[in-house]
């Protein structure tokens, strides 16, 4: 075969022999690429998984390893919080939004127990324990922790609070060995290999194949050589987001320009591209996952404020929630300022992010001068202290809603960190695909053969996000296309392919 | 050939009656269609239109009219204003980004004086005359006024302001007659049809017809029958956007949803979707136009305050800015607060929106008061006039940059208006095209046969917008298209396609 860096569709004719064969093929080898393997071996189809890199795990195995679950898992329980599959579903449409697909929420919260369980069974340890503290992270091997502002305005008041981030124990995260993300794909690489399950590593892939619409394999280069594989039933996408493709993001989502982060480089948008180019729909394309490299502990004593010194979200929230209200809503343009006391208070907690705990920038002994050694105009955070304070000696925060624990008047020598463009992220757009991971044409048909999982599709995410919301989605339907596809009719009986299949 | 409602290409080889034939065939009467017809019939080819209802004009014609014109236009140039190609280029990098295409804003920039005097030639009147009080329209039938914010900050320290809205003059504005849209589209009909180019309305488009990968034509239905079209040369798609899809406002820019304006139920992004089926690169999905239904004599004289009760803006500068950072950047949250002494003052000067001139929702006698009848929290509203008062005494604005001309403390009785939720708008994001208008394929490669402008195509605004960009942009590159469809070579030799054509 010619070599060609076109991704556009080859024609099943134009293949004059096929290389290797599988019933199902699967692009990417993170969490959706294994539970897709898993389930897809299960139900007795030969499976063949390609990766790019060396090794298995993408992004995943590189994450803290939060998986978003709820409804009342058996952890949940276990710790004490009541929740159920409706409120778990009242709170993902009102903080996943605008836009979300809501039969994939209503569809995730009723299934959200029994993919807990089936983790479990696959192997993946949580530990019964919960962190309550703010943060990014549980600073040890907790295996329950608040990860979206469940318990935060305007949330706390929309759904009873749940909290929903699942973590796989660690091995020993304080020696960094292994976290939560690694503890997670490990027993499902082993799953999917005790299943038969095949992998080719350092295998890069080109185009799709298809026979009239139906996508029957797909073309890949290994060692610089390229090679066609097909896929009798079909094959599945999981090949992650796009942070990583200059273009896309500069065309889709310009503010991460520059900023990507908790991506891995491979994330390049091939499986987005490949299947656009046959047509399917996208969703969601502007949509990122936002982080803000602040510490939560402090965000929570004290106040976080905009270019403008004037205040713009609850501090005690998600930091993903106030990376994206600084992004996307402020301009990237943020300080942190707390008191003293609180400083002080803050620095005594355990933390997962030791390294956002940098020095201030600036320290001054009343707001007025803090406020003119920061360059802002005159009385604009002196009259932001006041009216905070004026409400935190009630207890209350009409404004944006932090919780009484965490409001304290700010007084005495104050201090403020200059978080002016400390915002980086990922992409939460891609393609459309149903409950089934079935990937849409944008005639809103199926496209067949064709099947994506994680984060190069568009998932629960359409504009709020939770952490977890990724290893969770990805591992849910990458599971949904496994079943899926292995239930799929093969593809056109073989021998009407004037080709041959060498091995 | 049988009905059908998908919007996948349908292949040449499927056709087996050509119903109609022409070099170039154009979807959709508006700007850019009336543009491409004029250039593609000057360059000899034989132009068909395709027009879904009964008559011309499309969004276009019922538009105030402004074409989004400058580098030193005769009509800048007659009222005294400086500006340069590349003046105009600084301001729309600035102005329309994130993200945009800098070859098109380049391209566009320097394009601009030829394309006003093309317009002109074509019979296009400008009146030369300036309105430079705030406003979203010329009450009268003036022919120049700042559209985008030229004038205010923050673009008017990153270059030397100069206007840049042109609107052809209207009949006779008062009356209502015949708007600047009209006016603008009348004599380029006018020019189109003078050329000998052909119009059928009341045509709905099917689907793209391909042979191998080049368009040749599409399929269309006329009161209830289905035809297939040939298009010798190609096909230009100028649908408009896609304001009025549902679907694509859910899965694309759902702060949009139940809000379209300034857009007709025709833009319902069948032009879009159809080359998207074909693998059309898109970009920019989520960016909108938003009109915010406030007078802007009202806004400059007081101040815009989000739900908190912060100014978030400088209140003297394009009303769309505010409208979209109003709709994105603060939740549609918003309040108009002016003084009795600005109120009476802006009352006196002309409108061209004197339906947005309402009675306040609130008055009280101090600011104390008002902001306890708006139910804002105790002193958000006081402390934001007390910082804005405080510095307007002295001519400044150091937290927004509004001009002096506008600022003058808010003193005595108060009025406020709830604009909570006084947006609408259309969508700026489409097919991907470079500056032939040739549709670009997801791989970068342009779709043979196939073009695209105006409001289906993502033009020059990716995030931000400035009046006129729409008639500008989709006239400019609906030129191009014309021009380039044209000059391009046959499709493959009729003879080797089975097929005859009727008429």
């Amino acid at each position: 075969m010619s070599e060609s860096t076109t991704i556009r569709p080859l024609r099943a004719a134009e293949v004059s022999t096929w290389d290797q064969q599988a019933d199902v093929v699967i692009a990417g080898y993170g969490i959706a690429g294994v539970c897709a393997a898993i389930e897809a071996a299960r139900a007795g189809a030969d499976v063949l998984i390609l990766e790019r890199t060396g090794g298995w795990g993408g992004a995943a195995s590189m994450a803290g390893g939060f998986i978003y679950l709820g409804g009342g898992t058996p952890l949940q329980q276990a710790l004490g919080f009541e929740d159920t599959p409706e409120n778990m579903e009242t709170f993902m449409l009102a903080a996943f939004g605008p836009g979300v697909d809501k039969a994939k929420i209503a569809d995730y919260s009723r299934g959200s127990v029994e993919h807990y369980n089936w983790l479990v069974d696959c192997g993946v340890p949580f530990r019964e324990a919960f962190w309550g503290e703010p943060g990014w992270e549980p600073p040890h091997d907790e295996g329950l922790m608040y990860s979206g502002g469940e318990n935060s305005a305007p949330f706390n008041t929309l759904a009873v609070p749940a909290p929903r981030g699942h973590v796989p124990q660690m091995a020993n995260k304080r020696t960094g060995a292994k976290g939560g993300g690694y503890m997670l794909m490990k027993p499902l690489v082993e799953t999917a290999e005790s299943l038969g399950v095949r992998v080719e590593y350092d295998i890069r892939i080109g185009r799709l194949v298809v026979d009239d619409d139906r996508v029957v394999g797909l073309t890949a280069r290994r060692y610089g050589k390229e090679i066609a594989i097909r896929a009798d039933r079909g094959v599945v996408l999981a090949t992650g987001s796009f942070a990583y493709q200059k273009e896309m993001i500069e065309g889709y989502a310009p503010r991460l320009i520059g900023r990507p982060a908790a991506a891995i480089e491979e994330h390049d948008g091939i499986g987005i591209r490949l299947a656009h180019a046959l047509g399917a729909q996208l969703a969601h394309m502007d949509a990122t996952e936002v982080a803000f490299m602040a510490d939560p502990q402090l965000m929570a004593r004290g106040i976080v404020v905009n270019g403008r010194g004037q205040r713009y979200i609850t501090e005690d929230t998600y930091p993903g929630r106030i990376g994206q209200a600084t992004l996307i809503q402020q301009d990237n343009q943020s300080y942190l300022v707390i008191d003293e006391q609180s400083y002080e208070k803050a620095l005594t907690t355990e933390t997962a992010t030791p390294f956002f705990r940098q020095p201030p920038t600036w320290v001054a002994e009343t707001s007025a001068e803090l406020e003119a050694e920061m360059g802002l105009p005159t009385r604009a955070l002196q009259s932001t202290i006041e009216v905070y304070n004026l409400h935190a000696e009630q207890g209350r925060d009409p404004l944006l809603g932090k919780k009484p624990e965490w409001l304290r008047p700010l007084r005495g020598p104050l201090a403020a960190f200059d978080m002016r463009g400390f915002t980086a992220g990922f992409t939460l757009g891609g393609l459309r695909t149903d409950l089934d991971s079935r990937v849409l044409h944008v005639s809103g048909e199926p496209i067949a053969g064709l099947y994506a999982a994680g984060r190069c599709t568009s998932g629960l995410c359409a504009g709020g996000y939770a952490s977890g919301a990724s290893l969770g989605d990805g591992s849910f339907y990458g599971r949904r296309a496994g079943l899926a596809v292995a239930a799929s009719s093969p593809s056109a009986d073989r021998s009407s392919i004037q080709t041959h299949v060498r091995n």
